[in-house]
C-alpha cells in the first residue's frame, strides 16, 4: 500500500472495512471524496458522527431510534407485535406500509455454534412486553434458516402459556419465480402448507 | 427514506453519493457505522477530513502530495517523463515497480464534446518542464480512447519542435487474451504496430 501516500492509504483502508469493499473498490471511493469540495467532504465525516453519535436503541422495542422510545412504539398501538431479528428487519416489513402493529427486535438469534443462548438475545424483554398485558398476537418473523426457525420455536414454547396467539410468517414459492427453479426444502414446506382455494 | 430515522438516512445519502453505490449498498454500508465502536466511527470519519485536508497536488507533476512537491518528484530523476490523465493513472503505473522516470498529470484531456480545449488541461506546465532543460523523453500515457489519442497527438506535436522524443505506449492483444475475442480496432491495430520477432 505504500504506492499511496499516507491519507489516502489510511482512507482506502478505512473503506475496505464496509461489507463487500475491496481495496480497487475503497480506491474509487476515496478517489471520490478527494475530488469533492471541502464542505462536501465535511458533511460526509459528521454524517458518520452524528449517526454512530445520535442513534440508539428505543427502550421498548430495541429499534433503531434518536430518543428513549421509537416514533413506531410511541404512535401505534401494542396488540400485535412483530418479532425481527434485527433493525433491518424492521425496515423490511415498514417498506411495505401494511404491517401497522409493533416491533420486538431481539438483536440476534439462538445460535449454539456461536455460543448464543436465549439469555444473550431479548427475549426477557418480550416476556415483560407480554406480561403488561394488551398483546394479543406475536409474529414471529426471523429468518427462515435454522438460527431463525429454531429462535421462533423456542419463543413459540415460552408464549403460548401466557395465553398470546403466536403466528409465523408463512414459508412458500416466491411471487414471480418458477417451480422448476424453487429448491427442494422451500418446495415442500409450500406442499406442507398448502391452502384450499 | 422517511422509514429511516433522520440520521441513518443522512448517511444512506451521503454513502449513496460514492461511484457505484446505491440505495441498498448505502444501506448496508450505514448499519456498518451503527455497529462500529465509537472510536471507530470518529477514526472513519477523521481519515475523511484528513485525506480532504492534506491531500494536495504537486506544484511540478501535479500528482497527489501531502507537501509541496511529491516523493517521485523529489526523489527521480527528471529525464522520462510519464505523461498521464490523471492521479490515479500514476498508481496503476507505479504498480508495476519498472517505470523509474516521473509523471505528469494533466488533469483531464482535449474533449471538444466537453468544452475542455488544450488551456484547461495541464499542457503549459509540461512545456515549462521541458523548456527547462534535460528531458530526454516524454512517454505518453493517456487512455487509447478518442480522447487520449486525440491528447497524445497534439502534445505530440508541440514537443517534437523542442527536440524531445515523443513515445506512446503500445497498443495491441491484451496478453492472456484470445484473438477471437479481440475487437476489432485492436486487432487491426495489433496487426499494423506488428514486430519483427
Amino acid at each position: 500500500m505504500d504506492i499511496f501516500i499516507e491519507p489516502i492509504g489510511k482512507l482506502i483502508n478505512e473503506f475496505s472495512k464496509l461489507p463487500g469493499v475491496g481495496k480497487k473498490t475503497a480506491q474509487r471511493y476515496a478517489y471520490k471524496i478527494i475530488g469533492m469540495t471541502e464542505s462536501e467532504a465535511r458533511e460526509f465525516a459528521e454524517s458518520i458522527l452524528n449517526c454512530k453519535r445520535k442513534v440508539r436503541y428505543c427502550k421498548v422495542c430495541g429499534n433503531f431510534t434518536e430518543g428513549e422510545v421509537c416514533d413506531i412504539c410511541k404512535r401505534r398501538e401494542g396488540n400485535i407485535i412483530c418479532v425481527v431479528k434485527e433493525p433491518k428487519d424492521v425496515i423490511a416489513m415498514e417498506k411495505l406500509h401494511e404491517f401497522k402493529g409493533v416491533y420486538h427486535v431481539l438483536h440476534g438469534v439462538i445460535s449454539p455454534m456461536d455460543g448464543v443462548g436465549p439469555n444473550d438475545i431479548r427475549i426477557k424483554e418480550l416476556l415483560a412486553r407480554i406480561n403488561e398485558g394488551g398483546v394479543q398476537e406475536v409474529i414471529m418473523a426471523t429468518n427462515p434458516d435454522v438460527e431463525g426457525e429454531a429462535t421462533a420455536m423456542y419463543i413459540a414454547k415460552l408464549l403460548k402459556p401466557l395465553g398470546v396467539t403466536v403466528t409465523r410468517l408463512a414459508h412458500g414459492i416466491p411471487i414471480g419465480s418458477e417451480l422448476e427453479y424453487t429448491d427442494e426444502v422451500t418446495l415442500s414446506r409450500a406442499l406442507l402448507d398448502r391452502k384450499i382455494i
